[in-house]
Formats: C-alpha cells, sequence, structure tokens
C-alpha cells in the first residue's frame, strides 16, 4: 500500500504506443494535490497534515444557506444566478472585490491599476495561475519560482514544457541578490530572452510561511525591469496572494500593484477559496493589458465564465458584512491552531528540527538535517504513513533546476484541515517517526 | 455602434511591441459568444436570437433552493458541499450520471465504457472539450470537423495552432463519402499523421439541428480506424452530446460509445447547463485510456475539481427526481419555441430562405441565397443589428479550411433564450431586412 502511494504519485502518464497524446498529454503528471486530496479523503483513519484545505468546521454553511435562498427566492436575482454569466464574470462581484482591494492597499478608488475592468473571476486562482501562463509561456521558455514554491503551479510548468529557474527564499521573503545573479546568469547565457516572469506566493507563502514585503517586491520589479531591454520583451511578476487574507500577525503587507512604476508588469491573483469556501471554486486576477485581453479570451475558450451561483453567494456575503465576519473568526482560528502545531512541534519533534514562524496562512515548513530525506520514495516517508500520518514532501515543491541538486530533508505541515486534536496528535507521532529516524 | 461590433468581433489581441505574449497568447481570438452573450446582456432592447442560453423563465429556481436548503441544514452534507472535492468530481454525481446514461444508450450496468470511474466532471462540457484538445493535440495537428461546427471549438483550435479540416454536413448527419475523401487526401498528402480526432456535434448539431444516426456515427469510427494504420496512431471520435437531453421530436439515437468495437476511441462529452441550468457549469466526459488519465491530470493542473456545490445539487436533483420532470417540463417548452420560430419564419422569411427541421436542440440553420453575404461584416447583419435583432453569422461557424472559400450566407438562429414573443417578433423584424436585402 505504502508502495503503492509512491508509484502513484511518480508515475508516468500511460505512455501507450500510438496513443495519439500530445506533448502536453504526455507530461501531464499526477498532480501531487490531486493524488493527496484523494489519500486524505478515502483514509479517515490517517491524519493529514498535507492538504491544504481549509477547516471543515470553519465553512461558511449557514451564512451560504441564507445567501442562497435569499437570492432565489428573489424574483429579480433567482432566475439570473442559475444562468450564463459573462466571461469575465459578475460585475457587482468584480466591483466589491476591487473596493475590497483599494482598501487593503490604501488607494484611492479612482486608481486604475485597481479597476474592476481589470479583473477576470477564475475557477479558483489555480485556474487563473494555469491561464496567465498559458497566455504568456511557450514550450521552453523560463518562469523564475522562489525555491522552494507551490506544487502545482510548478506542475502547469512542467506540463507545458516550461523551465523553471528557482530564486532562493529567506524567512522574509526573496533574496533580492539571489535574484540578481539569476538574472545576470540567464543574460550571459542568452537564456534571458525566454523569460516571461517571476512567479511569488507573496504572502505566507506555499509551502514555507514566508512573507516577502512590499519593499522587496518593489525591488524585484526594479531588476525584472531592469533585465527587460537584453530579454527583448516585458518580464511579468505574477503574485500569488492566495493566503493574504488569513494573516493572523502583524499588519497586511502592500501588493506589488501598489508600485505605482511597474503596475503594468503586474499580474496579481487572488481568491475567495482560503478566505471563504473552498468548495465555490471563486478566484479572480487583476491583470495589465495586453494579459487581460489575452487572459479573457483564453477565459472564453476554457468555459466562458465560472459559476455564477458561486460568484452569486460572495457578491452577497461581501455586500453584506458576512465575509468579513466569517475572515476575523477565521483569522483567529487560524491562529490558535497554527500555536497548537508549534506548541507540538516544540515538544514532540527532535531538537535537530527547525521552522520559520509563519504570520499567516496554513503552513509550517519544517526542515530536517540535510541527511534525513523526506522524500515520496524515502523510508521517514513510507514510514509516517504507515503510521497514518500524512505531510507534503518537500521535495516536491522544488523545481528542476540545473543550478543545484533537489533538495530532500523538509517537510510542508499544514495545521488547515485538520482539527485540534488531531494537529496535536499528529505531530506527536511524526515527532516520534522522526526520533526513530534520526536514530538510525 | 454597429461597425464597433465587427470591430471587436474580429480584432486580434494587442500585439503591443515587446508584449511578451506567448504564441497562444497573440492567436487566441475574441471569443464570438463572449462578445455576442455580452452584447445581448447590455443591450435589452435587442431581440438576440444569437446565443445558446437557456431560457431563464425554464430555470429550475425552486428546485435548486429547495435541494441546496437540505444540503446546508444538513450536518452530514453541509460542509463537505462547500468544501473542496475530488478533481475528477463528485462520486455520487458521477455514479448517477453514469447510470443515467447506460439507461439512455440501453446498455447494461456492468458495461465498463459507461463506468462512473471513466467520468470526470468539468466546467461545462466546454471545459472538457479543451482538455482533451489539450490532451490530444499538438500546434499543427489536424481535427476533423463538421462543416459548419461548434464555433467557440473552432475557437479552441485557432487558439492552440490546430488546423481543422471541414467534413460536410447534411440534414441527417455527417456526409461519409466526404468524410472518407477527407481521409484519403490527407492520408496521399502525407498529412494523416497529423489527424488526432473527428469532432461531432452529434445531437442537434449546433448550428444546425442535424443529427448523426448511431449507424453513422459507428461507419464513421470503422472509417477513422482504417486510417491509424497510415497515421501511426489512435484517432478519436469526440462526440459532443451538449444538446442530447433536449429532444422534442422522435427518439433518442445511441452514442458512439455503444458501438462495442469502438468504445475505446470513443471520447464522449455532455453537460448539465443545457437540461438543467446553465449557471451551474456542470458537465462530464467519459474517456477511454489513456485519454482519460493525461485530462484529469490536466484538470488538476487547470483547477483541481469543479465547484462542489453544483455538483451536489445536480446529484439531489437527479436522485430524487427533480431532473426528470424538470427535463420533461423543457423539452415541450423548446419544442413550442422551435414551432413558433418555424410558423414564423415560414411566414416572414423570404421563400428564398431553407432551413433544415431540427429534432430537438436549441437552433434552426436559415439558409439564404448564395449571393447574400450574412456575414460580421455584411450589410445584413449591420442592419439586422441597426434593427434590434442579432444573430449568429454562418460564417463563424465555418473553420479555415484551404479546400473551400468560407461559406457566407447562412444563420444560426437559436429559439432558446427568448420569450415566444420575441422569437415571433425577431423573425418578423429579420424577416423584413432580408426581404430589403434580397430586394436590393
Amino acid at each position: 500500500m505504502v508502495e503503492n502511494f509512491a508509484a502513484i504519485l511518480l508515475s508516468c502518464p500511460p505512455r501507450m504506443k500510438q496513443a495519439a497524446l500530445s506533448k502536453l498529454g504526455l507530461r501531464s503528471e499526477a498532480p501531487a494535490i490531486s493524488w493527496l486530496m484523494e489519500v486524505a479523503l478515502s483514509r479517515p483513519q490517517l491524519i493529514s497534515l498535507a492538504a491544504g484545505f481549509t477547516d471543515n468546521e470553519s465553512l461558511p454553511v449557514a451564512d451560504a444557506r441564507e445567501i442562497i435562498d435569499d437570492i432565489l427566492r428573489s424574483k429579480k436575482y433567482g432566475q439570473p444566478a442559475l444562468q450564463y454569466g459573462s466571461t469575465a464574470g459578475d460585475p457587482m462581484l468584480r466591483e466589491l472585490t476591487a473596493q475590497d482591494f483599494r482598501l487593503m492597499d490604501g488607494v484611492l478608488d479612482s486608481d486604475k491599476a485597481y479597476s474592476a475592468e481589470r479583473m477576470i473571476m477564475s475557477n479558483g486562482s489555480q485556474q487563473m495561475l494555469y491561464m496567465v501562463t498559458e497566455a504568456l509561456c511557450d514550450e521552453g521558455d523560463i518562469v523564475l519560482v522562489e525555491d522552494p514554491s507551490y506544487f502545482v503551479f510548478l506542475g502547469i510548468l512542467q506540463s507545458r514544457g516550461i523551465r523553471g529557474r528557482g530564486v532562493r527564499l529567506t524567512p522574509d521573503g526573496i533574496d533580492l541578490e539571489h535574484l540578481a545573479a539569476v538574472l545576470e546568469k540567464l543574460k550571459r547565457s542568452g537564456e534571458i530572452r525566454r523569460v516571461k516572469m517571476l512567479y511569488l506566493v507573496s504572502y505566507y507563502q506555499n509551502p514555507t510561511g514566508s512573507t516577502t514585503s512590499f519593499a522587496k517586491k518593489s525591488a524585484a520589479l526594479k531588476l525584472l525591469r531592469k533585465y527587460e531591454k537584453a530579454a527583448g520583451h516585458r518580464i511579468y511578476l505574477l503574485e500569488d496572494a492566495a493566503y493574504r487574507e488569513l494573516r493572523f500577525q502583524g499588519d497586511d503587507v502592500k501588493s506589488a500593484l501598489a508600485d505605482r512604476n511597474h503596475a503594468d508588469r503586474v499580474i496579481y491573483a487572488g481568491t475567495y477559496s482560503k478566505p471563504f469556501a473552498t468548495g465555490l471554486r471563486v478566484g479572480f486576477g487583476i491583470l495589465p493589458e495586453p494579459v487581460y485581453t489575452a487572459v479573457s479570451r483564453i477565459k472564453g475558450n476554457h468555459d466562458f465564465g465560472t459559476s455564477n451561483l458561486p460568484q452569486q453567494v460572495l457578491a452577497r456575503a461581501l455586500s453584506s458584512g458576512k465575509y468579513e465576519t466569517h475572515l476575523d473568526a477565521l483569522r483567529k482560528r487560524y491562529a490558535r491552531k497554527a500555536r497548537v502545531m508549534v506548541t507540538a512541534m516544540k515538544q514532540y519533534f527532535p531538537k535537530e528540527v527547525t521552522w520559520w514562524e509563519p504570520l499567516g496562512g496554513l503552513y509550517y515548513w519544517a526542515q530536517l538535517p540535510k541527511t534525513l530525506r523526506s522524500g515520496v520514495k524515502s523510508k521517514l516517508f513510507q514510514t509516517a504513513v504507515a503510521h497514518d500520518i500524512l505531510y507534503v514532501p518537500g521535495e516536491l515543491c522544488y523545481v528542476e533546476d540545473p543550478a543545484r541538486p533537489r533538495p530532500d530533508h523538509e517537510m510542508r505541515l499544514s495545521f488547515g484541515g485538520s482539527k485540534l486534536e488531531n494537529i496535536q496528535a499528529g505531530i506527536e507521532r511524526l515527532g516520534s517517526v522522526l526520533k526513530k529516524m534520526l536514530k538510525r
């Protein structure tokens, strides 16, 4: 069984002779998230600290029921909610989202970079990441990513034959010196012409919890701009703010869009999955031209618009204040879960294990001694699963990069989906597995 | 204003110098459907016989409200409905859909070709068409399509640099002799190696209303198989059954999957948008290996699963019988609308205009004398819009094909979205425009 997990996770698509699959079809690997979600859903006895689920208990079921009842009772709104909407998404939701966003970044309502006209709703922010990648990158192009980065995004790159290059990450965001060095090296090799964007999960990063400050984002944009001439085209910053709303310590950080000198190089991807309800699958992007036009056309070809009813639910949650109330409670909830996890790690993990302190989000990034492998094929991972405890192996979060071997001694631990007692029990179990492994 | 429509519709993406867009990003054209939907939504005075909306009045608002209330009141089902599901979709909905499908095709429950295990839920069947195309086709590959075909699918092909080749259509489905001739020609030119699939909108086709019989589908599969050796790989039939449930005359036709000799070459795309509610955006595919695996991985990268709540609504609509009841009423409704449209066409259209009789679906395909252009830039289209009447120009439904010039003398007229009195008034208006044009 345990062996099977690794087999499934690492398997290639069935390369049947004469299968007629496209290059993309052949390349697409089993996304680790699908597999991890299925393992977690199908093995109720297993404590999963792997999946980035939000907390079942926290889901706004009563709010959603009340809102949907209101919508569907309404003569005016009932039918439209079950009808096609427009490709870019519900105008009211786009406007409310833009308003909210301007408030967060502290900019004027008249700021065009934050206009609802630049916004496209998507099926979670995941689809936005996919479509932006489609719009910008050809096979062989290069995307700079944090090292480590969000593994499903790495899967998108891999499936499309796009090369990733890692930029080192520190507890407070990307390492600008390393970014400069990577860009310079790419310039020298001539490969800078293939660099299309830098992808940052800038808030409470997946997987490390690290947050990149506004000053760093701004400096990164300046650096990218410096290399545009050598690239022969624009180099965008794709800011994935999936966890931004899940802040539980410190102040919010402005998005890269607030950098007035470079707003036309920023693509911002946000979501209502994490702060409200994952099952609704509503995310959004704010995009500069010509990316906006390209992505809206791609969206037309994908599905000509995200499901309407979930969008209506969110619009009403925002306008009624239910969203804000829910989010306040959710932040407290995750803050508590994070505390429980870190307390348990201090208690049960061997002293050789270290981690960064996140100020929000869903994850701790536990770093083991480099000699202790944590990957899918490792003794540690397999023993952990055998003890019914699941984590995301760090190796999955690293892009293939010729500049370094793939690190394999870390674990992403999510406190999002588990109950408090399971977080504690899970860390205890994992701690005893780790101790056993370190003794060997 | 009218000129603008054509400009928007025919415009290319902004080819900013140094824009960094990918080939796909540059190629993606404004999907006609997005534009038509927006025109229709934004101009309430306009009678649109263009968009494939379903009927607002027919939407199952009360059913949906009752079902959602049940789900969200339930301790057991409320939270999971707002949580992530699995990438392939809700297991119950997949099982119920498979059951329904087996009933329609009259096959045994044990028939593996119809297993829920082969099914993936998608954001409308549109996303399924997109993902299947991604999984099978590289740039430069060839897809055979009906001539004319569904214009958004043609947009997918165009955006991905995939070549289409038209197969003539008759009032009762594709012309097998022409299919054979097209295949033979491609074999002779060596291009058969690039042919990946035949795309058929097999029930009440969009745009013509034509239905391809089971015997014809089976014969087409046999023909495709015959050319596999020359192609060096499998050639699939992608059966788009979006309108299958909207039958209002005659008997249902078995899907191509029922051809036991070729079921492993059939990809079936279905949807709940048309038969239940467009706004829910839930469709599905049944796929043979290795396409199933490739598409499920692509789905993981797109959005790791369609919105859960709409899927739960559909599962309960199916299991409660509400779906069937709704569908019966819907069929009668569309039958009546089709009658109103055809009666009005007989009364108001000049005698030179002819059409095929659909047995279901949402469309009439009006054929004008070949000298009367109906395209986006034509005097006829612009005069019609100036008279607040919108149709889908036939030219949009034809793939670029070196074997023939693009026909430009037809109109797709939808009776789906409009009220009875608007169908009649719209056809009357269009009739008087047509008469004026033919007199010139």
